[in-house]
């Protein structure tokens, strides 16, 4: 059985600053690109300097220029690609400065672990949360770069299957956003078991999952903003009284309950400190 | 937004009589048979007359033929098979004879609009409720034939997208379990969505979903026992504070929150009225 964290013990989940937008992949940059438009009026429309690092991706210059076009084309003062080949790279004064001198980041799909390896606890990340904190840097990302915001990670896992504890490997995020676990594709791709299971190994997190061309605003005030073409979907285990992820085999299905599981689309707000909808 | 309601306007779930089983198909007919074993078990074992109703099935007699040997070699005293192939059999006093002269009666799977379409209000459904309720017939169905135990019925769906009302038709079932949407192939075919959307289409039913392979016995005092390989999930729309689902068009996702939602595996068991786990 885990221990039942109270809502009073969790550190909030995202105190001051900036907003972020947190995207769940597959988001329109070809017609009417409502989401990154979102992310680029908030990062300073045309006055936005923005940087793109598509360091989870494994064709990052493709994905950089795709993204470059759509934010020149919007009319960005500035547009920038920082693409981090090794932590060396993530740890050069250079690239904290390059971010210092930036309004908004954005963070491509790809794999969260490869981004992760090469950035987690660099410079350039402690920059990002630093910026974000002080109210002087939009963070974005979206699939992979979305995930890896948390400081608790999906790092992989599997779809149609049960709750098991051998469907999702969890490991270390940015540490952007405390106590969440984000998950993204996310009815597209029917990761609600698996949400379902990395909430119950870490009841202290909450659960967002992102459906594709889909969006979490998350403001300074700790309200979560829908907006896009799908849903966003709520894991709430903090009033779990059974769960035992700790107790069975790897490949036995997991019994868990009850999570409180909110479905919520374009206009709905959620409170994150109180966790309930507003 | 929906009327909420309370647990106390809510009819009981299931009051009297002998327990159902209710299973979430693909239930293993081969090796161990845990499943079916334990219904042949509660309809009296060696004493066992057991009739099948493979009416659901679009090749009822193979089906029938299948679950015949299994039930036979188990050593019940009697199987027989009810092949309803019109409303006018359904409703014949032979037919419900047939019934009343059974311990079990075993619903296949297939397609529960063909079987209901075929045997809801009939002769034949009143005399295996009144056969349950009076504590002299053990209910039994799989797949299609878990569907239709419920008084409303998840008619067909889509898995794969995020809650909204067009991927799920509702249609009456056989009425047997009062205030209860029964879903099957449930987490392998990615149903948790649909059975969602059907519980906020229908706050005042319990959504109860069975992975294949696994069953619910439904107890008569109004306890849920899980058994079988997977797991039980339970959909709990009594505390809903947003539903969209009246309020939207069919393609547009869905707002609804929160469900309580709890996953279940074997040798768990749910207070059903009270709606929590044991």
């Amino acid at each position: 059985m885990q221990p039942l964290p109270t809502l009073d013990q969790q550190p909030r989940i995202y105190p001051q600053g900036s907003p972020l937008v947190v995207i769940g992949g597959a988001e329109d940059k070809e017609r009417e690109k409502s989401i990154l438009k979102t992310f680029f009026t908030i990062a300073g429309g045309p006055q936005a300097r923005i940087l793109i690092i598509p360091s989870a991706s494994s064709m990052p210059e493709i994905l950089a220029e795709v993204y470059r076009l759509v934010f020149v084309q919007m009319g960005a003062a500035k547009v920038d690609v920082l693409n981090i080949t090794s932590r060396f790279e993530a740890d050069l004064v250079e690239t904290v400065e390059r971010v210092r001198a930036s309004s908004g980041v954005f963070m491509t799909g790809g794999d969260q672990v490869r981004l992760c390896n090469l950035i987690a606890h660099s410079a350039l990340a402690r920059a990002m949360q630093q910026g974000s904190i002080l109210g002087q840097l939009v963070l974005a990302g979206t699939s992979a770069g979305a995930s890896a915001l948390g400081a608790c990670m999906i790092a992989r896992g599997y779809s149609g299957e049960a709750p098991k504890r051998n469907i999702v490997e969890l490991s270390e995020g940015l540490g952007i956003l405390k106590n969440v676990i984000v998950d993204q594709h996310f009815h597209n791709r029917n990761r609600l078991p698996r949400l379902m299971t990395a909430v119950a190994a870490r009841p202290d997190c909450l659960g967002i999952g992102i459906d594709e061309n889909t969006a979490c605003i998350l403001h300074a005030e700790g309200t979560l903003e829908v907006i896009g073409e799908g849903t966003v979907t709520i894991v709430d285990g903090s009033e779990l009284i059974y769960n035992t992820i700790n107790e069975i085999q790897a490949y036995q299905p997991l019994s868990v309950g009850s999570f409180r599981l909110s479905v919520m689309a374009q206009g709905l707000r959620y409170n994150l400190r109180e966790r309930k909808t507003l």
